[in-house]
């Protein structure tokens, strides 16, 4: 089957490091962070605006795809199963979607409050949340 | 920078064939539709639970990927504005998310309401919904 190419937009700058210290969900007490944006996008982060919430896909670039099937760590009384019924960042396609709130856009640089990834996390897209 | 290489897991069946004659959100009548998984994430896919709400994440195959703004097409009152602050198709990396319903599954099949993605869709990943 055809593949298809992530050519990253951006990374998250975060004072988080390592993927054994991000909490798995965002009201764990994930820090605040900046995403950083590539001058070839500037006109697609002129849509972001401060005061909303958006919803930013990630790549989890330390993620392993091999792995189909894991224990859900937010609830360990649940048994093995199928990644696609969990938020693991072990998956084939290891796209993280976060939704975070913008606090500043200030240029290529967006302020966001509470996001679990890890500093150098490469960012793919950002869309509008849907309410 | 370092890209990535998306590799499909599955397709999109649906009546949808021409993008045109997809509407932009589900509550304006998009058909159900099913999702064809490959063999090969069978363990991943065991993780997905029928009258359960998912979010799946496509690629539109069909996208422009130097979009970089758009007049929003569900308000036309907008102004041209950067897509990371719309739900355009159009943009870098063309991953479409989508929260749809899960009506049934059957082995690699399962079956969802409301779906606005065109038949041939390649499938990206599956995500637990949080509530």
């Amino acid at each position: 089957m055809t593949s298809y190419e992530i050519r990253p937009i951006g990374r998250v700058r975060s004072p988080l490091v390592d993927r054994r210290d991000a909490p798995r969900q965002p009201d764990e007490g994930a820090p605040g962070a900046w995403l950083e944006f590539d001058e070839d996008v500037r006109a697609a982060v002129a849509g972001i605006e401060p005061d909303t919430d958006i919803l930013l896909l990630t790549w989890f670039h330390q993620a392993d795809r091999t792995v189909l099937t894991t224990r859900p760590r937010d609830d360990p009384a649940r048994p093995e199963t199928g990644v696609f019924g969990t938020r693991s960042p072990d998956r084939p396609n290891p796209v993280g979607l976060h939704q975070v709130h913008v606090e500043e856009v200030d240029g290529l640089r967006v302020r966001v409050a509470h996001l679990e990834a890890v500093d150098g996390t490469p960012i793919v897209d950002v869309k509008r949340v849907i309410s």
